[in-house]
């Protein structure tokens, strides 16, 4: 009996088989550098009405793979639904970020609803549904949650901060309570990517931008074991669940990280050592990434530097191409073309 | 023949002798968390102008020594002192932090003057001759610069910034302009560390607060090798001149860092994987840190925790007691107390 050949250059990988030409992806592709993407924006109140609207949520999601012919499609969405769908209201500020009511005390965790609201996440899985019938065979298709911890700074700063020092401290405080926060995110997270793969995703990536701030012990309790705790409930409804972990600013950590977590892929910065990611990651689970954002911002000789770096690091393994965290509004769109053009070797 | 036993516990762990206890001081152990501090800055328009004023530079560099008896001091002054002696004007805006004209094309570089004028930067060895005369024998001197990359990141941006993009994207876009202005900070610091160790300091600190941000290729370029000729500079007057490298957030680059350089000791961020960091680090060099600055914040059970981790991972070794960054304002002096005692077994 031969075993179907996945057509999905990206899940391929995800499976353990090196592909001669590394898949490419970026994140945030789906973002404010495209000017299809500005012109869309524009008609919608905030993100978040974006992210709620099925029909614009999917032709967003599209945009990038029909301009790049990308070999992943990220689903549009944001890491705060989950925090908007728990009852602490989430408004986008423009060009301040994202605002929420800050968590400053104990007694809030213990008041607040601990299942996410169904009816506020389902327009997202209509939207998965919607690209899932309009993506080309080649293309894999990926969900996404933030991790805990991340989602966490987020809902007791009320913002985003340099350091995250909000949720740090809180978590010094008081564990207990904290523990309790984390709790209600990993259980709501799990009904959400599982919720996502049934609707059709092929993967999901959890998100942990703030997982580099942690101490080491910390990074292991509110990191490592609530993405794992995330990881494993979603392989009992769905086992064989395709997962990336993106742990930014992991450094020395990444190690301990990878070795707990029954991860697919684990995604690079552009911090890293290569050397290292080589031989003590990459030696034990595929990777993506790492290219610095800013030199695709650059363009020009430091891009084609900075790609070739990447690249023959990499691409001996298995190996996803994509940045170190994501693309930035101004980035230029022939810049994009052109790195594409040298992953791709055409 | 004995050879004279130095009375300074500081000293002695960068001079490879293990202590029982552990020498402790704070970065930023002189500032806004002290009550002292706080009612002598008032008396001052500014940061620079407290920074110029010997008088009071060293009483405020003198005060925490008073209060908590700690193993070193440190120079009261600031890293932007040199971009301020080479005519880049440095403003202090409170609540805001530094603020000065930013550096946004090559041309500015071309046209800058690259000798720090001496007369700017006399009262910083003034305030040095000061707190020698004033130092009990068993405190050791510390002096200190920016590294050049970190000052640069400043300088190009004109402020602080999250994750300082201007100056990775000047780097990248201007390789040979940026060059130029490492030079420029790389000599400018020679001088100005080497005329430290005349005026009396017994070792110097070299603050890479912003390494973390660099690709790996990036950190060796601008971290690492700018530090090197520093360091051989400042020896080449000042042979055995002792040295603690502290490149922030440098990760799984960190063993790069202590390979390439000839440091007394390196200092250890908040977020450094601590076996790595007893294993590959201090096996070659006396380390420095790591306590979390929020966990001193914080106090109580976590605090002590903390305080533990450290000890343990550390303190077989050659091992100087500090904070994994500065302290921070907020900090209650108790805390600093209660630490105290726990790590001097008090």
């Amino acid at each position: 009996v031969l075993k179907a050949v996945c057509p999905k250059p990206f899940l391929n990988v995800l499976d353990g088989k090196r592909q001669s030409v590394p898949p490419v992806w970026l994140m945030r592709q789906a973002g404010r550098y495209l000017p299809e993407y500005r012109e869309l924006r524009a008609k919608t109140e905030s993100v978040l009405d974006l992210c709620f609207s099925p029909k614009l949520a999917a032709e967003v999601t599209l945009q990038p793979i029909r301009r790049f012919n990308f070999d992943a499609a990220i689903l549009f969405s944001d890491i705060l639904v989950i925090p908007h769908a728990l009852g602490r209201r989430v408004r986008f500020v423009t060009g301040e970020g994202p605002q929420l009511d800050p968590i400053s005390e104990p007694s809030i965790v213990a008041k607040m609803r601990d299942k996410a609201d169904r009816t506020i996440l389902a327009p997202i899985y209509e939207t998965i549904a919607l690209v899932k019938a309009k993506l080309p065979a080649q293309v894999g298709f990926l969900g996404f949650c933030g991790a805990p911890w991340t989602v966490a700074t987020y809902m007791i700063a009320g913002e985003g901060t340099p350091d995250q020092a909000p949720a740090r401290l809180f978590a010094y405080r008081y564990p207990e309570s904290f523990a309790q926060l984390i709790d209600i995110l990993v259980d709501a997270s799990v009904e959400y990517l599982t919720t996502q793969f049934k609707a059709g995703v092929d993967a999901v990536q959890i998100f942990d931008t703030w997982a580099g701030v942690l101490p080491p012990d910390e990074f292991v309790r509110w990191s490592v074991v609530p993405t794992e705790r995330i990881i494993n409930g979603v392989r009992r409804e769905h086992p064989g669940a395709r997962v990336i972990g993106f742990p930014r600013g992991a450094g020395t950590m990444l190690e301990n990280y990878v070795g707990a977590l029954k991860l697919n892929a684990v995604g690079l910065d552009w911090m890293i050592d290569r050397e290292f990611a080589r031989e003590c990651i990459q030696s034990r689970v595929a990777v993506q990434g790492n290219l610095d954002p800013l030199a695709l911002v650059a363009g020009g000789a430091a891009l084609d530097r900075e790609v070739d770096a990447v690249l023959e690091a990499f691409s001996s393994g298995l190996f996803v191409f994509n940045l170190g965290h994501g693309i930035l509004p101004q980035t230029p769109l022939e810049h994009v073309e052109r790195m594409l053009k040298r992953v791709r070797g055409a």
